[in-house]
């Protein structure tokens, strides 16, 4: 990105975030470099995850609570986190539209980012995503994710207040969810609590948030009716809550810590990966599967072999 | 483990391949010793992926499909992957319970496995468990994972032939899955079949193959209803005849060095990662963890320092 378009970014343009973000997405070594630049400039925003399964309502509530934050003057951006298959070739919800009321305001800046084909990189396309929100002057940068596993706990070391989403009745699926889900949630939602047995979902979580471990903060359960609007103060009044019970304690330096931490992880991880693909594309390395195939050698010396330049590893 | 208790285990004794997957569980850095010394024994089993989200009815399915392999004199290795909970501390689901009546053969070995705390390595246990089962001379080892993203993708590239299970009215969920699911699939079985909208389900997910890209192999689309054992002589002939396929295209051939590849590059990977959790030990990480913080450094170019050891990378 050109000097010129960096600046655009911290000015808060739409379309320099927009591009920024692209290039996140479509070259994540390319990305690096404007991460570089902008980094300096970040570290103003407060993060919030919205995660859940999918039909849990998720998007209506983000909707409802943009203008929470616009009241306050606050400039919001969010980020979806799209889990979109590589064979239908795109998203699948209908985030956006459930937005588009938002989309022209100058304060809110919604965007979706891809993941196909992002494996191992979601967590950190995310961290950059932050930074670009971050640098561009979002005090305030919603993400959400679908509450599949892995990548909602990788999203969770990057936020400050976590809310985790679900719905009366989603049955088995859920339940196996929830055991998972259950340490990651500062705040959780009971969504469309007009369905039969919402206060039957209420009592199920309260029972094993009191099997769990004993924590200072204790994680508030609120009934939501996202459609129509119900409950959407409760939860930015629980939302503000947590930011307030992080700031008073030490908790929100160790926070940042972590999640400082989780982001340079991630990165190393990806730099050491990039060797590795490297390693992968040279003759030695088709060679090395041949002999593994024909097992002249097994798997984990092959790797040890790789790793190690070539020189086996003295056992 | 003891060249006694490898030996117990090349004869299929089921105490030692009992000791051996909890190794994998628990040592993974231990279990390594053993891959190596078991590798050359491995490489004659046929592995069959089962994956579906909870409630589908795999285990039953895996309980009834059973018998028919063993009709035909094979020995039986299955391995359920578990994604317990860290917060409940144990497994969620009742499979072995179902297929209880099955463990008192000599030639069934049913074995959960734990995922917890094993993020990003589950897929690396799983291959590992495989080669346990494959040299303890199972003809035919069964993977059962809960369809639920990632674990099931990794999953996928261990496996010869691999079943997706889906059940009529499962929803919205299941309409996400399917799109992400649906290429890895070698076989539809649409279990509970005697529900309503069976035949739906079955022209949906027809309608979403049609659109697909073209393949040789016509994934079909099986009904079944597991409890009463209706459908399953039909899964087993197409197991067989997907079977029959690989073997006699080249397909099978690819389909190992598939495997093989996937195999190395969870190893390189852990490799990695262990090689990052060195430096994360380290004195000097921690120094750099506060620079990052204070915005002294971006964490790109920390990255690019702890990973060339110290040297700035020149740009």
């Amino acid at each position: 990105m050109s000097e010129e378009l960096i600046q655009k970014l911290l000015e808060g343009d739409k379309r320099a975030i927009a591009k920024a973000i692209s290039l996140v997405e479509n070259e994540p070594n390319n990305a690096k470099q404007l991460i570089k630049e902008i980094y300096p400039y970040t570290g103003n925003s407060y993060v919030i995850g919205i995660t859940g399964a999918p039909g849990t309502g998720k998007s209506t509530l983000i909707a409802k609570l943009i203008p929470e934050f616009l009241k306050e003057k606050k400039r919001v951006g969010v980020l979806l986190i799209d889990p979109s298959s590589p064979f239908s070739g795109g998203a699948i919800f209908g985030n956006r539209i459930r937005m588009s009321d938002l989309t022209n305001d100058e304060n809110v800046y919604i965007r979706s980012m891809a993941t196909r084909g992002m494996l191992g990189g979601v967590s950190r396309a995310t961290s950059d995503a932050i930074k670009i929100f971050d640098a561009s002057g979002k005090e305030i940068i919603i993400i959400e994710t679908v509450g599949t596993g892995q990548v909602d706990v990788d999203v969770f070391n990057k936020v400050h207040t976590n809310v985790v989403i679900t719905v009366p009745g989603l049955g088995d699926y859920v339940q196996t969810l929830k055991a998972g889900i259950l340490e990651i949630a500062d705040i959780f939602v009971v969504n469309k609590a007009d369905r039969e047995n919402a206060d039957r979902t209420v009592s199920d979580l309260e029972e094993m948030l009191s099997i769990g471990p004993k924590k200072e903060w204790k994680v508030p359960i609120i009934k939501t009716i996202a459609t129509e609007g119900k409950g959407i103060d409760k939860l930015y009044y629980e939302i503000k809550r947590h930011q307030n019970y992080l700031m008073t304690s030490n908790l929100m330096q160790e926070k940042q810590k972590k999640i400082c931490y989780s982001d340079l992880i991630d990165i190393i991880e990806q730099g050491i990966r990039n060797k590795v693909q490297d390693k992968v594309k040279s003759k030695k390395f088709d060679e090395i599967l041949g002999r593994i195939i024909s097992k002249e050698i097994d798997p984990y010396s092959a790797s040890e072999e790789i790793l190690n330049n070539g020189k086996r590893e003295i056992r």
